[in-house]
């Protein structure tokens, strides 16, 4: 891959800013995690388990800079940091799971700040590297789901950009295409903040794989002309009874999906699987500015001052999702059954 | 109104130019039959009604510059105006509908060139005149159908911007206002020329209704808050067994309203009727030129180059329609048997 999302080095967090992309690919460093927060608020990195990866990393910035007479008093200045962090956003699981297990690493650590420190990035680097190898653990389980000469529906960005690296939803594309068949995928832009034209088109042009752009607005009629096999989207969130958060429109889909037959996929990381709630009505949705509905890039579209409803997700109930692929295989229904098989409840 | 969509002058065809709103407004003036063509090709006039009125105005202004050396050359170069016009787009029956209606006027007056360019001014502003009434009449039949604090949902614009004047689906809803009922609207942006947030917003904004804006995606998350009690569009072409042509991205709505149980309706004149086009499957649907959907008001939102499906309409299959709100009343199912009582063959 000619790019990478996050990389940890000694002066910072290293990220492609994706809010210029695709007209411009430019790396920014984070020096702390205020920067964090920020570049996560504002979607210069963005993704459910990208969003994870940079809060465990900025966690252990933010260690770095604790002045604390105690190991106590460290602990408890890192628990605030991490409180800041996990203020960044409110729907992806990933956050909070990244966050919990810093955590966790930080007051079962025996020893002084110092060691805290080192043993704090190294947990920050395990999420990451763990990031890609589930993400290639999912292209392998996903890749047989889908078959030669598929059209696979994909929503929002849920690819490299979006993770570690590889991707979720996009990381089964690039198995199954590694594994020698013919995938062509067509990318819905995802309005209002164009992940897909942007993101998904970037990057699946970047390695050579047949995406055709569509509005969001053109699925239905794709789906009426017979040319979508498959729908593969990832997730923000997953309520242990399989009801999924992930980006506004994503319901849409499943319902057409349902509508014409055609199997409809969730791919993500069993970090994004909260068994802690119960169903999709009790996932908090972000609603976020209205002028990102208003306008695009600074460019206005619409009157100044026009009402808005601005949710950033949406919730796709178990009853439209055909599997869940996770790193540890397939969940399918009855999800409420299946998941703890597969997760345990150690989210 | 504050504001006109088209207007006869001595001088040509007044429009205003709906490219450039909601941030300009402004007036050009169409001299010719080519500057018609154009100005319907590019969307400065839109809207299947309007549409209609602006290719009866642009054959009768045609007809004014023909120099020919009897009565039967003229109908022969009029004839070539016609076709000319008839090829700007290829979606909305009203375009057809005026033409011939022109052509027959032209073909059924007694006299030589002058009496006819007369009867061809006079047919094209009858065609004007009678497409207000008929949509103050969608508008009376239409507004019984709403109730008093509905919330109702419309895609693209099907207004006093989409006819020459009051509108169709917002005629329904301007009528339901007039009658003292409380309306709300949410307009879906309708990407990618975006009319649902520069024109509907625009126009209901200038009328004081209230209006709220969503991106075509967050459709399904309404939905499914419960927040919309009805949808009313417009359509470009109903065949005989009342699949409708509208705008794309119609058709995911009226899956979305079945999946919901929420009565979705068209509003369209019975010039929009086809009782020659079986079914849907027989309307041509126009394919728009790939750099909308790369791009968001002229600013590049895709990699240049992406492969791109740019379908301008699609296609709702007549089950999913409640009813066809005409001016001579509301067509219920089965639409084979129904829309001939109400529309006879004389399309």
């Amino acid at each position: 891959m000619s790019f990478f999302t996050i990389q940890w080095k000694k002066d910072g967090i290293e990220i492609l800013d994706q809010r210029l992309l695709p007209a411009v690919e430019r790396y920014i460093t984070l020096k702390n995690p205020a920067q964090v927060v920020d570049a996560i608020k504002t979607l210069a990195i963005r993704g459910a388990p990208a969003i994870g990866v940079a809060a465990a990393m900025g966690a252990a910035l933010g260690a770095r800079h604790i002045r604390a007479g105690t190991t106590k008093e460290f602990l408890s200045d890192f628990d605030g940091i991490v409180s800041f962090i996990a203020s960044a956003r409110p729907t992806a699981k990933n956050l909070f799971w990244a966050l919990d297990r810093m955590k966790r690493r930080a007051h079962g650590e025996i020893g002084g700040a110092g060691d805290i420190i080192v043993a704090l990035e190294a947990e920050a680097l395990a999420i990451y590297d763990e990031d890609i190898r589930t993400n290639e653990a999912i292209g392998r389980h996903g890749r047989d789901l889908v078959s030669d000469g598929d059209t696979v529906l994909t929503h929002c960005n849920a690819g490299a950009l979006a993770t570690a690296g590889y991707g979720t939803a996009l990381g089964v594309i690039r198995a199954a295409v590694s594994s020698g068949k013919r995938i062509a995928v067509i990318a819905a832009e995802t309005r209002p903040l164009l992940q897909g034209s942007r993101l998904t088109v970037w990057e699946l042009m970047a390695d050579g794989i047949d995406v055709t752009l569509i509005t969001d607005g053109m699925a239905g009629y794709c789906f009426k002309e017979g040319l979508i096999d498959k729908v593969i989207t990832g997730a923000d969130r997953i309520a242990a009874n399989g009801d999924t958060a992930n980006k506004i429109g994503t319901y849409a889909v499943s319902v057409l999906a349902k509508e014409h037959r055609v199997p409809f996929y969730i791919a993500a990381p069993c970090s994004t699987i909260d068994t802690k709630t119960a169903t999709g009505s009790g996932i908090p949705i972000e609603q976020r500015h209205p002028d990102e509905v208003r306008s695009f890039m600074g460019v206005q579209s619409a009157p100044p001052g026009v009402a808005v409803k601005n949710p950033a997700f949406d919730v796709t109930p178990a009853a439209n999702i055909a599997g869940i692929i996770t790193e540890r295989g397939v969940i399918r229904q009855p999800y409420t059954k299946n998941i703890p098989m597969i997760v345990g409840d150690d989210d």
